[in-house]
C-alpha cells in the first residue's frame, strides 16, 4: 500500500512569522524516505476550531496525519484535545510519563518549579502508541482510527527532530513493513545541479535505494536511502550504487556521515598526526572558527593570526613591507607568505593564508569583490588558488573558507589542487 | 474592516523536505505587521488539482490569498493557469514583461540562453497590478476577484522578499489605508521572556503602534509598528512608547535596527577612533570572525590571535608557563592576560580574551563544559567575567563572544560591566 501524509503545524508563533516550520521541513525529509508521499503542509494557529476544521479536511484526504506543536502545558496548548474530540478517542492519565515529568523537573539546576499543568502533559489517547520525549516534557504519541494514523510531535524543533528518530520512524516502518536506511555523502568542488547532471541517469533507473541530491551553502549532499529489513540487507543494496557513484563523482566526495567538511578535515589530521596554522585576512577568523567548530581540534590547530591590516601582516607574520607596497595585500605572493610563515611561526605542517576582498566596496587598489587568493602550505609544498566569486560578503568570506578546507584536504591526501 | 489572508505556497521541493517554507516566514511577518490576521499555510505540490482545492477552501476562509512559487518557465510551474481558471480571470500577454525579461537575458553574463518557455512569464491575468521582479524574470501580480484578494510570488527567497516590499505592501496599504513603519529595538544580556514581563503592562495597552519580542540565539529583538500615513507620523506615534521602553529596559537595548551587536560595536569603534584585538581560546576565532562581518571592520580590528593551545599562549600572547602550570589555561588570570598581551602587542586601545570549556567533554583539570572566562582591556581598564553555561559547544562558543562584544561596549559607554 501506498501511504500519502499530511502535517499539520499547530503554532501561532509560525503565524506570525517569528519562526519557519522546520519540524515540517525535517518530517518531509523522513517520510520522503520511507516512501510516503506528502501532498499538503497545513498551519493553523493555537485555535481549536480552525485546527478541527483542518484535521477533518485532512482526515478526508490523507492516511497519515502528523501534527506538531501544541502538546505544552498551558491553556494555549490544545492540539491533544482536539485531535482526541474530532478522532473520538478518550485522554487517559498515563502515570509513568507523570512520574517523569516529574522527575525531569527534579533534576533540573536553575530551580524551575513545576506546576500542575504540566501534568496535564501526561494525558494521552487510550491505546495510543507512546513516544518518549528525549530533550523535553511532554510525549507525543501515535494512534489509529478508523484507518487513518494520527501522530502528535511536540513543536520545539531539537524535541521534535529527536522525536522523528526515536518515535515516528518505528511507528511508520512498522505499517510500511520495511525500515529505512540511509548513508549521505557529503561533496564540495562541485554543485548541486552538476552532481544532479552527473547522476542522472543513476537516479532514474533507481527505486530502493533512492538518490536524492540537496544543496547547501558551498556544498552538497547526497542522500542514498535503502527501504530494507535491517542495516545489513540496506547496506548490501546500496554497495552497487555506491561505487558507481564514486566512480562518476571521485574525490570531490569528501565523507560519509560526516557533516560540514570540517569534521571530516581535522579528525583526518588529527588521526594522522598532521598539524595546522591559520593566517587570515579576508576571513577574519572564520576558518579558525570553523577548525575548532569541531571537538577534539586542539590536538591539531597550533594556532592562528587575524591579520585584517597591512601592519599586523608585518608585525605578527613578517611578511614584507615591500611586498605589501609593490603588490598589494591581496596577491598570490601575499597568501603564499600568509600561509608558509603561519606554518613555520606555529611550527605546524600545514598552513592556510587567506587574502581577499570580501566587499562591499572593491579595495583601494580597484580589486573588485570576489577577487581571493588562497595560499596553502603542507610540509615543504605551496599552492595558491585565485577564486573570482560575484557574491556578497558573507558568501565571499564562507566560500573562500570552505575553498581553504578542501584544498588542505587535497594536499594531506595527496590530490591534484587546481590553481 | 479587518482583513484574513491564507498564504499557499506551490512547490514539490517543500514537501519533500528540500527547503522550509521560509517564504511564509516572510510574508507573515509583513502581514501581521499590516494588522492583517494569517490564519492558515498551506503548501501543495506542483499538482494542479491539488492547487485548484487548497484555492477553492482558501478563497471561502480568506479576504487575502498569497500564492508563492510555480511562476517558473517550466511546464511543473502551474500556478497562474490554476488560479486563473479557479477565479475565471483571462491570461492575458503583458509585452512590456516580454521585453524586460528579454533584456535580463541580453545582459547576462554567464551566456544563459533564452527559451520561448521564458515568455511564457510574459503571461499575466486581465486587469491585475503587475509587481515587477527586481531579482528574476518571473513578475508577480495582484487582483481582485469577487472579493477576494489573489497575490501571486515568486518561490525563490530572494525574488520573494525583495517582491514583498515593492509590490505586496503596496498593494495591501492600499487596502488597509495605511503603511506600516517599525522600529527595531536590540537587547543584549536580558533574555527574551525576562523582556516580555518588564514590558507586560505596556504591551497589553498598546494597539497602534504595537509591540512585539523576538528572541534570537543569545539576544532579542522587539519591534514596535505603526500605522500611519506617513513616516514622520509614524514617527511621532512611536516617542512616546520608545521613551517608555527605553525607561524600563535601559542600558540593555545597544541599538536600533542596527543587526547583531558587532553592527553596533564596530561603527561606535571607528567613530571614536577605537582599535581593538582579540585573543582567543575557547572560541577559536569567533570574536573575530564576528567583528570582521561588518563591513569597515579594518579600521577598527588591529588584529586577532587564536591561541588554542598551551604553546601558543605562550609563545604569540607571551602568557607565563608558569601561570598556566599552576593554574591551567581556563582561569581568570589567563583570560586578563590574553586580553592585555594581545592589545599591547598590536598596539590597540581594547583587548578581548576568552578562555573556557567549551565541551563537549569537560578539561583535564575537571572543569565543567560551560565555565568561561572573558578577560576585557580598555586602556589601561581590566575587567573580567566568569561564567557558568549549561549548553553544548555551538552555545557556549556563541554565547561567550555575544558577551565578549557586549563587554567591549559597555567599557566603551563606561557602563557599568558585571563580573
Amino acid at each position: 500500500m501506498n501511504y500519502t501524509a499530511e502535517l499539520i503545524a499547530v503554532g501561532t508563533e509560525i503565524l506570525l512569522g517569528n519562526i519557519a516550520n522546520t519540524d515540517a521541513q525535517d518530517l518531509s525529509q523522513t517520510l520522503s524516505a520511507l516512501g510516503i508521499d506528502v501532498y499538503h503542509h497545513t498551519v493553523v494557529g493555537d485555535n481549536p476550531q480552525r485546527l478541527r476544521e483542518a484535521l477533518t479536511i485532512a482526515r478526508d484526504r490523507a492516511d497519515i496525519i502528523i501534527t506538531t506543536g501544541g502538546l505544552g502545558p498551558t491553556y494555549d496548548d490544545m492540539t491533544k484535545q482536539t485531535v482526541a474530540e474530532t478522532f473520538g478517542r478518550k485522554l487517559v492519565y498515563h502515570p509513568e510519563q507523570a512520574e517523569r515529568i516529574e522527575a525531569m523537573f527534579r533534576g533540573r539546576r536553575h530551580g524551575m518549579k513545576m506546576t500542575e499543568n504540566n501534568l496535564l502533559q501526561a494525558w494521552l489517547p487510550e491505546g495510543c502508541t507512546v513516544f518518549e520525549n528525549s530533550c523535553g516534557t511532554a510525549p507525543g504519541c501515535g494512534f489509529a482510527e478508523k484507518g487513518v494514523h494520527v501522530l502528535m510531535l511536540p513543536g520545539p524543533p531539537r524535541e521534535c527532530r529527536a522525536m522523528i528518530r526515536t518515535g515516528v520512524v518505528p511507528y511508520l516502518s512498522g505499517l510500511t513493513g520495511a525500515g529505512i536506511f540511509s548513508r549521505t555523502l557529503y561533496i564540495i568542488g562541485m554543485g548541486e545541479s552538476a552532481v544532479e547532471y552527473a547522476l542522472h541517469d543513476l537516479m532514474l533507473e533507481m527505486t530502493n535505494p533512492t538518490l536524492a541530491p540537496y544543496a547547501k551553502e558551498g556544498y552538497c549532499l547526497l542522500r542514498l536511502t535503502a527501504k530494507a529489513p535491517s542495516r545489513e540487507v540496506a547496506d548490501a543494496m546500496m554497495a552497487p550504487a555506491l561505487a558507481r557513484i564514486y566512480d562518476i563523482l571521485g574525490d570531490v566526495i569528501y565523507g560519509e556521515d560526516t557533516g560540514e567538511i570540517e569534521f571530516a578535515l581535522v579528525p583526518m589530521l588529527r588521526e594522522k598526526g598532521i598539524t595546522a596554522a591559520t593566517a587570515e585576512s579576508c576571513t577574519g577568523g572564520l576558518v579558525a572558527k570553523m577548525l575548532t567548530d569541531v571537538p577534539g581540534s586542539s590536538a591539531v590547530l597550533r594556532g592562528g593570526f587575524v591579520t585584517y591590516t597591512d601592519e599586523a601582516k608585518q608585525s605578527l607574520l613578517g611578511i614584507s613591507g615591500e611586498l605589501l607596497a609593490e603588490k598589494g595585500a591581496v596577491c598570490r605572493e601575499v597568501a603564499l607568505a600568509m600561509a608558509e610563515n603561519a606554518a613555520a611561526r606555529l611550527g605546524a605542517d600545514l598552513g592556510i593564508g587567506t587574502t581577499g576582498v570580501a566587499g562591499p566596496d572593491s579595495d583601494e587598489r580597484g580589486n573588485p569583490v570576489g577577487l581571493v587568493y588562497i595560499g596553502l602550505y603542507y610540509r615543504g609544498q605551496t599552492w595558491c588558488r585565485e577564486l573570482h566569486m560575484h557574491a556578497d560578503r558573507e558568501r565571499v568570506r564562507l566560500m573562500t573558507a570552505l575553498t581553504a578546507l578542501d584544498m588542505a584536504r587535497r594536499a594531506v591526501l595527496a590530490l591534484p589542487i587546481r590553481e
